[in-house]
């Protein structure tokens, strides 16, 4: 399965051409889009809600991701990594900090050298991205040499100053709902988070709390997400992406 | 044949997800999004709307259908359902009424007694009803027993009470097209249809009336729909989900 | 590969329906939607922006195009033609036109005549460009009869009075970037564009100009694109779809 994430958004043609990409590559592949609504041009905050969504997929998965604001400059490098039996393919920006992180075995990592015959300016995703992640899907990686890679060492791709968690709004979904960069199972069930001048506490779902109340709970990708029964987070709360949530217990 | 519909909008990683919960299931499905706008946490108005879609597809196809405000309640039980050759997979919250009452054959359903490894508190689409379709659509029906379904009686998920078409808008389309729960077939071509203090008259398609002109006509889903030739309804009509249509002669 | 575009919009059942009955035609097929946020009932501006992103795919590509607001009217035809080893399906309203004018190699057309069993009157997307395109993915046109084509003049199709390039915008995408009708590769880089009173030089992409500053560039679709580096053009220059860009050396 080959799972494309982006901040591209919905509209135009680009999901579209990178799914031909991969199908051009590969016809039989199976492709997914995963999300295109990741926080625009912000590899950090996308990090983390990109690991929280990745986490659930199977072993094998091949992910494309790309947040790349600095796309056709010299000092951002196309990368593919392997963390834990799956492959990520994107560019080196620290979208994919999060996942090293959290490795359980040792990370390895390479650069892309493979350019295609026409790359653009500002598709890679389309042009150099997508191909090469059906190639992996593909063939495996077995021989990286032969899918046009060569090894890194991915202590450079690190970014050992971000924190383990980020304690902000990372994203506000259709419901209003305010999903936040940590991981619910690093919080006891005790812990308040503070957002927005309140405090809310945690619950297991929508129905265990009174309609018009603030909780938090674990989401279904594993993050702490803040919601008010019936009504919007965002709206009750006056909160959006990058509001500060500072965990008490 | 998978078709998905739910109530989750475009954002987040959720249709991706059920998507893949699919494809881990079983490789080599189709998958196909039918709509993830339907009427947001409301199954009354969402079931006319997902049976007239429906309505559509071959015979065989296998529907994962999650408009589930109870998910995580112990009341709302997960099920399956056979009607006239498909099969349904989701809540017992009303969503397959319409489906039910309008089925040829007698129906005959199950609740789902399976239970994944990880079921989410909030994300049953993903987690079990997706995984139940595929296996359904692969293995068929004949031994339900093995894909973890139990026979119930039918009626017990009917709501009896509900009308045979619901005389309201459930859904404004990109256009402005306010579009009822009223099958057009069910009307005849001389019924006016009474919406925002006016009457509108039926013709077949936008070019048979004047510009600026309010019209009822049939649908590509067979329901009657509300438009504006070269124009918003919606606007024209200060009407949105839920404004009364009401039919007369 | 089968490729859809249309100016459905995300919302409803439409795109969902289309990829159907491509899959109920062949259920082998790989369906990929390109855009569905072409000009509303606009064929003239989607058919420049659709050639654009038409261009870059693979050479057998079968597209089907839908922006059809003659839908149901006696003197608009439904179509398929050959180009340069891609099969394009849609009405006949000037969609095509600049695919056609760009051809290297001489054009074949056909009038679809086969008709559907059931054949709305306002989504022929769905029952007749959709299957159509599965057959002829899947059988090739060697016996465009067997397929219910009837040869036509492809010069009858032409739309001669139309630009080889159209100088105003097209789309905005969610960036804020404005696309413009017109080939880069037509203009030199030395090329100014002029829009919204300001007239714009070309760079390479947004690394090369400061912060706030607009230019166009080469998009990844080979077509001019207004942008402002960090900003949105859209509102920089208070431009939308159909402003004008002229353009001078």
């Amino acid at each position: 399965m080959i799972v494309l994430a982006s901040d591209f958004g919905p509209a135009g043609p680009y999901v579209g051409q990178m799914t031909a990409a991969v199908l051009a590559e590969w016809p039989e592949a199976s492709v997914v889009d995963l999300a295109h609504d990741l926080p625009r041009c912000d590899p950090r905050r996308a990090a983390y809600l990109f690991a929280a969504y990745a986490a659930w997929f199977p072993p094998e998965t091949v992910f494309v991701c790309v947040v790349d604001p600095g796309v056709g400059s010299a000092e951002r490098r196309p990368v593919a990594m392997r963390v834990d039996g799956r492959t990520y393919v994107g560019p080196d920006n620290g979208l994919f900090e999060p996942v090293m992180r959290r490795a359980a075995e040792p990370v390895r990592a390479w650069r892309i050298d493979w350019m295609p015959e026409r790359l653009s300016a500002s598709f890679h995703g389309r042009d150099l991205f997508a191909p090469v992640a059906a190639r992996i899907a593909r063939d495996g990686l077995e021989d990286p040499a032969a899918a046009g890679l060569s090894p890194i060492d991915p202590d450079g791709l690190r970014r050992t100053e971000w924190p383990d968690d980020l304690d902000e709004v990372l994203a506000v979904d259709s419901f209003g709902n305010l999903i936040s960069g940590l991981r619910a199972a690093e919080l006891g069930a005790g812990a308040r988070i503070r957002i927005g001048g309140r405090s809310v506490a945690c619950a297991r779902t929508f129905s265990d709390v009174a309609p018009g109340q603030a909780f938090w709970y674990a989401n279904s990708q594993g993050l702490a997400e803040v919601a008010v029964n019936g009504g919007s987070a965002a709206r009750v709360l006056r909160a959006g992406v990058g509001e500060s949530m500072v965990v008490s217990e």
